[in-house]
């Protein structure tokens, strides 16, 4: 995993993933003490940055293998991507994914054409399903964080974050990126390191499923005690990835946590000063800048914003933060 | 009011004002039946389009007159443009906002740094009030859509337009913009002639404050009955502008007309498909695509959402269409 990888990537996304903005507020620099800049890939299609990884993958596929088609196995974000990247590869996609994801997610990822498979996220192993529905019908499983092709995707967002940091004159910053398995932030690290080494990757989590920054405290891969149960969905995951984690150990600064809360807190501030509809496990980056300002240092601080798909339920609860 | 004054507008905006994305959903292709393209000046600073006619005029003024301060009246996405280009040239703005006004407009013209005067929309003469006061401390009157600096910034919009248009592959198409004096439409409508004359552009207006869609039925300028009652509050004018018509007139196609109900569907749309933050005035062109498909031609359309100034009450109602 290398950035020559992530460079690879950027030219095969190239005309297929939106190069998303790189986002301010006076309103929010006032909450955070400093200059908060935002990479909304809510706006990417299929609302999340998982669109890079799936395309990068599929795209990498040798034909005739792509053509029998891919699985993946997500809480939905993921799951978009790939699917929305194998129907514009004119390939079959099968999804795996939690029966309590958002139904919205659910919903997108039948209607963008692929084959969804309900399992329970507290009783079944979706590895162990997902594994035994590639070998039977010879479809390539693309892994949610843990491939170099993923991570690769993701790393384009960090190629496009260095270059517009340098366009806005940012040299030194922390950039915050949302943290699941850490893809993205692993992704993001290597391309910061390599094009723009005065800003630093850091992992932002919802408190009690905050692995990476265990993780990276203990120097080992650490392991969260439950699997569900926050509105973080997205972001919710057992532990960091073999692939990711020492390189999250290499490059980044101490994790960051936030809670449920105050997700919701900045899922409100993202409406009303960037007209953005962030969902929970895509908004504890912003939250963290704005709500741990202490713990972050520099004028300038970046965040992802890293997906939007949220149900209208949780985003009117986040509504209600701002009365 | 030429291109050439929109070109210089462009060349003054530059690196001040965001080049907003042109984004689409294949989910609402489905529902349009036809390639939908978004241009989301909701994303603009200030949260609409506005800022780029508020920045146009401010930066073309004489230092020596623009020190003095500068003075707009406005339902509240001209009055937060117009503050925040006054503060980022460090000169004083007054605002006069119609006492009915989103709370939000309210607070953050307020927080712009501006001076703001509200007025009665229903009793009271917003021009007159402005002149006065103008005229009283030599500030100069900015006005919302009569002004051919203003119109000239609001018409970079279409030069962008334009390009992405051509960017996509776009040959031929209707324009929708969400028109209220009519600024942004015969800013958009000029340019486009110029850029690329095989787009038209139409306006898009509430039901009951369908004045420009009237105007352009009769070939003469021709009032609105009521001055509010829609929730469409940052394009009810009472006509369209002197300026403006002549330009709508020669080249705009016939004006589409939705529902306030429609309006906040097209929210909710907006919501699920772009994960925008779209004001029910700014969504207007938006539901005109959506939910007027036999009246517009051609296999793509290219819309505005030209504001996401939403109060969070208005915008929980319109995620309740999606239920």
């Amino acid at each position: 995993m290398n950035i020559d990888m992530i460079r690879a990537a950027a030219r095969r996304l190239d005309g297929h993933v939106r190069r998303t903005p790189l986002l301010n507020s006076p309103f929010l620099d006032d909450i955070a003490g400093r200059r908060v800049w935002v990479k909304p890939e809510c706006l990417q299609h299929t609302g999340s940055f998982k669109f890079r990884g799936g395309w990068s993958a599929v795209s990498a596929l040798e034909p005739s293998v792509r053509a029998k088609g891919v699985i993946a196995f997500s809480s939905g974000n993921h799951a978009q991507g790939v699917a929305y990247a194998a129907k514009l590869h004119g390939v079959p996609a099968v999804i795996i994914m939690p029966a309590d994801a958002p139904r919205l997610k659910i919903a997108n990822t039948r209607a963008l054409g692929a084959e969804v498979v309900l399992y329970d996220r507290m009783t079944e192993d979706r590895d162990a399903i997902g594994a035994a529905m590639a070998e039977e019908r010879e479809l390539t499983l693309i892994k949610p964080f843990d491939d170099p092709l993923v991570i690769a995707g993701q790393g384009t967002t960090g190629l496009e974050i260095a270059q517009q940091a340098a366009e806005a004159g940012i040299a030194r910053a922390d950039v915050i990126a949302c943290c699941g398995g850490g893809g993205l932030t692993s992704g993001i690290a290597l391309a910061l390191e390599a094009e723009a080494p005065g800003l630093r990757a850091r992992t932002a989590e919802p408190e009690g499923f905050d692995d990476a920054a265990r993780s990276l405290a203990a120097g080992e891969i650490t392991r969260n005690a439950a699997l569900g149960g926050s509105i973080c969905d997205a972001i919710v995951t057992p532990q960091p990835g073999d692939l990711t984690f020492p390189i999250l150990k290499r490059l980044c600064g101490p994790g960051l946590v936030v809670s449920d809360a105050e997700a919701l807190q900045a899922i409100g501030h993202a409406f009303n000063r960037l007209k953005l509809v962030a969902e929970p496990g895509g908004a504890v980056a912003l939250a963290a800048a704005l709500f741990r300002q202490d713990e972050i240092d520099g004028d300038d601080v970046i965040v992802t914003i890293s997906g939007g798909n949220v149900d209208s339920d949780i985003f009117s609860r986040a509504l209600a933060t701002l009365d």
